[in-house]
């Protein structure tokens, strides 16, 4: 070989950085391509958009993670396809070569075929859509103090989160104490612990991956903080002032200005290009479906690790789309990449280990599910915050969270309350809703055209 | 009377919270109107800006900083003007009374009738502009990482400050660190601190307002590291890929595609609307010319307070817009309200206690005029941090802060450099520049126009 062997990784998120950071001890050349200049630690997420945490508290810069790994080189760029026959990598402003290619592309939130929903119930993957969250959560307080309409306030003090997975529930939890504890004393008018916070799942019960007596406990904890917890229940329309329910008993209307999206998952577009360019085969959410280490069938150099890669085991249900599945992926590849290199025999088939599961709801609450022990509530909470802690990329990212957390614990205070972005004012409490129902009274105290045409639905056919 | 006395403050800066916090033990019914949730403690914007902070580190939510004053109500809205006459302030959608208006609302920078120097060169006012900045700093970084002709690389590393006072001296100061110590290890193709650093000042020192001797020793402390400090040199004109600079010997160009704007401070709008309605009398930045008691002359309900205000001493040069004349000018006009509300004798005129000036430059550097006694170096420095870490408004945020810096001065990194925004990838290296150069080669390769052109410059005629 006249020159060493050329690694390229898509994405750094937990699977790229992992294998990033092990190549680091093996010769072989990496480039780690991603289009944002930092590792961001999803899993708290909810807790930039729900005020807790700055969004640089969980969110490491790539080149300084990997800065003493010399043989890694960063790439600030957008991979827009795979050249597999070339073994290229397209990026929207050039091409890399690749000996080897691994793809950590990630998945993001979908819309069930209605991505015109997107505007209007954010979902949450960046850190500008948990700022943009973070934002219109705040700007419904405010536009509740400043409604005079009870009927309208009702409006902006109610909340719906799609989605009853770990994010949605730790979402609708941490909402929930905001309301309740945090913005307690900050109003004049409103009495924020009114506010309605409606959590809404799909299937018979919330944290379905879970054992069922844990979901039954977080349901419970949801509970106890007020969240009106609706399963079996599917989203049928989102709209300016409403969300459309659908239920066994038919359908409803929840009037709410604010929907926050936690459901649904697509993979990267990056797959397509591997299903087009090297015959990938791609499961129903887009997903690449992996051979046992790792690698697209027929293609022994591309490797496809993390939320992107279907991996079905022994069981026949593929891994879910966490961060340990990402990073036990992202260190066996390097392994693979390892062997070859080194002309050893290959490692055994991939095997995922699963330590357990940990979602938190709220303050000293969560549930916990270690394989044979399941444990919630204070114990299962200190779990979840030490293992969080301890699996920030940075020393200074866990000082700093723990001190939050502990002032946050303490005070009941959230201080990245911020509004920030565009929009920084309350928009129109009043207006035509897209359901074609105009929202209020108008400004000059004229009878609200929303109540008469509510009046005439009840009265209806 | 039959309700009590209503004073609307506009504006939650220095001025105006301190205000605020002061009448919280006096019977009148405050509205704090501010477009933004929160106060922000602008001399440490610079800090977000250079990655060393986060925005929520240097912000405290107005509501949370005034929850327990109940008899304060903070109003989210825009002032748009004032009627003097109805004594009514005018918001962007409706309109609130008053018996006493204080208005706070601050100065901005401006361009010297160069509004569209502003998208080429942010200045530093607000959250928003720190982190625009942030963003344009790291990519410069990135596009000169990515850029194969050495020329073009050199313009992508080419900083320039324009504006030599505090904010300017600041910036570049941690621009130098940035370079010279944080982003030493985190690229493979350039050396980030090769980058050239242009500090420009309109007149003959830096630090204009400070005793000359701690001017020259800013001077010395920047250029230690790094930093090319240009005095007595005004900008001209600012371009895509330069900035013009005209001296006393001429005009000159120095290339560059990341210029920060430290520079002139305007006025808020609202003093036209207190020119208008209440005939106010402005100076030459748009600043309301205020009596030795803050009122607006001939309107004693108006007192206008701050970076505003133009207050005259009796020296006859005007109150510099910083943060503790504004402070001290809230306080006073509480005492003003208090007095007249409670019937008693106005205080004696507003005097302003200078407890001196400090301005840091970099690590371990800053300077001090405390009146007789004047020092540099690491006390200045210590100072600097002792003085800047007690006036931030909430305890946590002095404990983050601290952390931060700890970890910063040990460790040399700055976290929270995150590229956040629209834009995240850099942009086009190549192009027309709106000088009307064409920068670089083609990306066929032809031979540079620029470069052609240059020539032809030279050769002159």
């Amino acid at each position: 070989m006249d020159h060493p062997h050329r690694v390229v990784i898509v994405g750094g998120g937990f699977g790229g950085l992992h294998l990033a950071k092990a190549l680091a001890r093996i010769p072989v050349r990496v480039t780690l391509v991603d289009r944002r200049n930092f590792h961001l630690f999803q899993p708290l997420l909810y807790q930039v958009a729900t005020g807790a945490l700055s969004p640089a508290n969980i969110a490491a810069p790539l080149r300084a993670v990997l800065k003493r790994a010399r043989n890694v080189q960063v790439l600030l760029g957008e991979a827009k396809g795979v050249d597999a026959g070339n073994r290229r990598l397209i990026l929207g402003d050039g091409e890399v070569p690749y000996d080897t290619l691994v793809v950590a592309s990630g998945a993001s939130h979908h819309y069930f075929g209605h991505d015109e929903w997107a505007a209007r119930a954010p979902g949450l993957k960046t850190v500008e859509d948990a700022t943009d969250i973070r934002r219109r959560i705040l700007l419904a307080f405010e536009a509740a103090e400043r409604e005079t309409v009870p009927e309208l306030r009702r409006i902006w003090m109610t909340f719906v989160i799609v989605g009853g997975g770990p994010t949605g529930v730790e979402l609708s939890g941490a909402l929930a104490e905001i309301a309740r504890d945090t913005l307690k004393l900050d109003f004049r008018v409103i009495d924020p612990g009114a506010a309605r916070i409606v959590l809404v799942e799909g299937t018979d019960r919330i944290l379905p991956t879970y054992p069922p007596e844990l979901s039954a406990k977080a349901r419970t904890a949801l509970e106890r903080l007020g969240v009106t917890v609706r399963t079996g229940v599917l989203v049928s329309q989102v709209e300016t002032c409403c969300v459309e329910l659908r239920t066994a008993a038919g359908t409803e209307r929840v009037e709410t200005r604010t929907v926050l999206w936690a459901a649904g998952v697509q993979a990267s577009a990056l797959s397509h290009a591997l299903a087009d360019t090297a015959g990938a085969e791609l499961d129903r959410n887009g997903r690449v479906l992996v051979g046992p280490d790792l690698t697209v069938p027929g293609h022994p150099e591309i490797l496809v690790i993390g939320d992107l890669a279907c991996f079905v085991h022994g069981t026949g249900r593929p891994l879910p789309g966490v961060a340990p599945v990402a990073i036990q992926q992202g260190r066996y590849a390097a392994r693979v990449i390892a062997a070859r290199v080194k002309g050893r025999p290959a490692p055994p088939p991939f095997r995922y280990r699963d330590r357990g599961n940990l979602a938190t709801i709220g303050r000293a609450s969560a549930v916990a599910d270690m394989g044979r022990l399941r444990f919630s509530g204070f114990p299962a909470w200190l779990t979840w915050l030490f293992v969080h802690l301890m699996n920030l990329v940075e020393f200074e990212s866990r000082l700093l969270v723990l001190l939050q957390w502990a002032w946050a614990y303490a005070t009941f205070n959230r201080a990245a309350r911020l509004i920030t972005g565009k929009e920084l004012l309350p928009g129109p409490t009043r207006g035509p809703c897209s359901c074609g129902i105009w929202l209020g009274a108008d400004t000059h105290g004229a009878p609200s055209r929303r109540q008469e045409a509510s009046k005439r639905e009840r009265a209806g056919p």
